[in-house]
Order: structure tokens, then sequence, then C-alpha cells
């Protein structure tokens, strides 16, 4: 275990991201210990069970005593009641860090709470799946995917050094930016994603002459894809829309723009726009193959993998 | 090859579709002989090379002589001239369907061609890939699948139950509706997803504060899912949206109000509206998995599929 970074790390929640590190962690020996808190029993025990943590607390302030890093992987909502819980038991030198979908809010309620000789840095690892819980982590959660961290100009250069080699070894690449840069970019190539997926899943769901049963029978035609990304956990969702109001609502302005000149040129039988428009989008899909941040396989290698229904 | 149902089927386009559909007939052996055409000499090479037909035709006059079966796979824009091209040339008893994402305009196109006794019977099989071109094709991709039929009420009924049985041979379920009702359908269950996923991929790529190399780096969030779907073939999404035109600005208007709702929820703070939202999008995932349309394997299954980025 020459590896040992950190010798106990506490993982405040233990959901599909907080289990994906303890997984990642011990696959790369990277602490002594780790430790974790959750509200639900359920959670506390079935954390010890799969062997995720050494010892689940049901109170975050319990489980950061003496951890060298402490991550926050609960809905970022939480985080202001959490960092004033735990203030009064984190250890001197310590890292305090989170995986939170957005940076600045972020920030703003944690910071004030942080004493001197503690270190926060905030980060976003940029992987997940639509699971949540506990049962859904896996170690290669991280592997290949970028980790952004963004440290307040004032922070401490080794303790960014440090985090930025964790991520590192749990799999990612990590590249620093600002908190308000991040929540921009995040709200393109994430959030807005989101908000309509969860938008056209509800959309088609009340619709008066196409039955439920039938936007589910036909919906490999494109639909299921977008129940997937809308099938995320809703209370974190919540928490990322509230929390980054300000670049959504310019983000999705622009979205909104662009599908009325789309609305326009079906609507007036412009094909030409159309076919131009459509294959620029193209080209985008094969930046992101080349940038290894998406398999190539057709369809996700969804190929035979799929059962036939009865 | 007791079960052969056709002596000689004539593909007509030799794409993603008509491949597999090739593949398809092979694996359960259903035809005599399969011959093809493409008006792109490359796509007819191809096509002889792999097997997919005995023989490549330029023209689809050519390709539906002796033809008991002839299969329209080519974008829906084309059907109107090859329908009278191919008119003096079909043989009397013969099927003539096709597999196009529109169903009224394809009517409306094709029945006029078509001569006394022979039978035309417009189908759409709900499967595919984002990937194009004679090499895409896969036995597999309508396994578990469905394919709706839409005949005219006259229709000949031996034919449509033919026709029907070959579907299912290839793998599918097969649902009768309207041309009109099947075009409402796909409308909010492929043809807005498809055309909301071109639409952000084009927003993200012209923003002035986020970078492209920044929306692809960071795509793991959800936003590679949407790449995916966008980078279907750029002229049949012309023609479908060309061709759909009612029924799609009927959808993208209520997905459009739906969204209004949200970015209202998002602007006011209103967290309770926004969870309820998307728990129940959650709902519409579970029917999908249940009904066979996807796989339940997180994210895809794209788990540890992944190479790390250099």
């Amino acid at each position: 275990m020459s590896g040992i970074m950190f010798k106990r790390v506490a993982l405040i929640g233990i959901g599909l991201i907080g289990s994906s590190i303890s997984h990642a962690i011990r696959r790369a020996g990277l602490a002594g210990e780790i430790v974790g808190s959750s509200s639900t029993a359920a959670t506390r025990e079935k954390a010890v069970e799969l062997g995720l943590v050494s010892r689940a607390y049901e109170t975050a302030a319990e489980a950061v005593k003496d951890a060298d890093l402490v991550v926050l992987c609960t809905p970022i909502g939480a985080y202001g009641k959490i960092a004033e819980e735990i203030r009064p038991h984190l250890k001197p030198g310590a890292i305090v860090t989170d995986v939170g979908s957005v940076k600045a809010s972020v920030v703003r309620d944690i910071v004030p709470h942080i004493p001197e000789g503690v270190h926060f840095i905030a980060g976003h690892p940029i992987a997940g799946t639509e699971q949540s819980g506990p049962e859904a982590g896996f170690a290669e959660l991280f592997d290949g995917r970028w980790c952004i961290l963004t440290p307040e100009p004032e922070a401490d250069r080794l303790a960014v050094a440090r985090l930025e080699d964790f991520w590192r070894k749990l799999g990612s690449q990590v590249e620093i930016m600002t908190p308000e840069h991040h929540d921009m970019v995040l709200a393109i190539t994430s959030h807005v994603p989101h908000l309509i997926a969860f938008n056209i899943v509800n959309t088609a769901a009340h619709l008066e002459r196409v039955t439920d049963s039938e936007v589910i029978k036909f919906s490999a035609g494109g639909f299921r894809d977008f129940t997937r990304i809308a099938a995320s956990d809703p209370v974190m969702w919540r928490d990322v829309f509230l929390n980054n109001k300000d670049a959504v609502l310019e983000m999705l302005g622009r979205f909104s723009e662009d599908l009325v000149t789309l609305q326009r040129a079906i609507r007036f039988g412009d094909g030409e726009t159309l076919e131009r428009l459509f294959t620029a989008a193209r080209a985008v899909r094969r930046g992101v193959i080349q940038a290894g941040q998406d398999t190539n396989d057709p369809d996700f290698g969804r190929r035979g993998k799929t059962d036939k229904a009865s």
C-alpha cells in the first residue's frame, strides 16, 4: 500500500458518485481507510455490506473526524448545512472537496464555513450514469473522463496539486478553471441537455392523440435515449437548476432561438437550411469520439443486447 | 431453404436499413435471391463485395424486374421519382413496400404510380443506428423492435398478412395503423427528439463563451448522447422534416410550451415543480425497459468500454 495518499477519507453521501470514488480509491490503493456518512439507514447498511466504507455514520460531523480528505457527494442543496455542521470537527490540514455539478454556488455556500488551516477546493468529475444509490457505483466510472477543479485564487498550491494527483489516480484527467466558467460550460454540456430530456419525456407522456403505451413501444426511434437521461436523480437535478439559474437560462435562451430557426425552416420547407444544419452537427460527434469521450459502437453498442419483448 | 417467402427481393437503396434487411433475410433464409440498386457506384460495389445482393443495378427500374418483393430504402424525398421509374417494370402480383420514417406523404407519393395487380403497403421498422451506408447493417437490427405497417383500407389482405409475416421473420413485432397516426406517433418518439438533438449540438458549437474544445472534452455530462443522435444521416432527416411538417410542428409546439414551464420554474426558484416533473420522467424510463425497447445497462453499458484519451 505504498500508494496511500490519505490515511482517512470521508465520503459525505454514498450514492453513485460516492460509491464509485470508493471503488476507484480501493482499486488504486489510495487510502488507509474510507469512512462515510448518510442520513439514510439503508444506505449506511448497504455501504458497509458492500465494503465501500469501513464505518458509516449517520452524521457528517462524525464522519469527518480525523479525515485527511473529505468529499461531499450529496445533492448540492445540502452543502451549506453540511459545511456548517462539519466545521468544528475538521482536522487541521485536511482537504475538503466536493463533486457537485455547479461550482459558483457551492463555493458561496461552503467557503464561509471552512476554518483557517483547512483547504477547500471545489471539484466536479464529469462522469455519471442514470442510476443512483450505493450499489450503482463502479471503479471505472472516472477512467478517461475529465474532473474539473475550481480552486479559489488564494488556495494552497500544494493542496490543489495533491487533489489533482488524487483524481488522476482515480482514472481522470484534470482541468482547472473558475467556478463561473465551469457553470457556463456545464450549462450547455450537461444541464440544458438534461432539462430538454426531462422535458420531452414529460411532453410525450401528456399527449391526447398518442398513448403512453405507443410512446414506449415505439421509443427505439430516438426517444429511448432521452428517457435514459431523464432517469437521473430528480433531487440532484432540482438542486443543479436552482443553483445554476443564470447560466442555464442563458444557454436555454440560445437553444430556443436556434430551435425557432429550425422550426421556421420546417414550416417553410427550407430543405437546404435543414440539411446544412444537420450536416454541421455530425462533425461535433466525430470530435467527441476522437477525444475519447464516447465509444464509436453504433447505437452505443446495444446491438444484439436487447431481449425480444414477449 | 424451405422458408423461402419471396423468390426475388429487390432492395432499392442499400444503406443502413437496406443492408440490415439483407442480413436479416439471409439469416432467416427468406429469399431465393436478393438484388439491389444504388445510384452510387461505390455502394453497388460494396454491396456485392459484402454479399448483401447478388447483383447491384444503377437504376431501380432494372432491379425490380421479376422481383416478388420490392423494398424502397432510400431517403423518402426520392420515392415519387423512383415509383414513377419502376412502374412499367413491376411484376404482376409483386408487393412493394418501404421503410421510410414518414407514412402519409409516402402513400401520397407512391400510390398513384402503383399499377393494378401490384400491392403497395407502406411500412416503417422503428430501428436504426446513427451510422449510414452498406457496411453499417447487421442482422439483429430489427430483433424485438416494432415494424409499423400502414396499409390502405382497400389493400389486399393476403399481401398485408404476407408482409407482416416477413417482418416477424426478420425479428420484428408488427403493428398496423393509419399513416396519419403513424406520423403523429413518430413525430414525438423520433422526429422531435432528433430535431432537438441536432439543435443543441449546433447551439453548443456556436457559443462565444464556451469553446468547441470544451464542449467536446466535457461532453460526458449528457451532451455526448445528443451528439450520437445528431450524427444520423442529414439527407434522410431533411426529408423526414419536409414530409412530416404538420405533426412535427404540433409536437414541437407542445415541447416548447412545456419547456417554458420548466424555464419559469428555474427563473423563480420553484424547486417543487422541478422535482415533481423530473420524478415523473423517471417512470417513463421504467416503461421503456419493461417493454424490452432498451437495455437496462447503466450508461448504455459504456462502462469500462471507452479508452482513455491520451
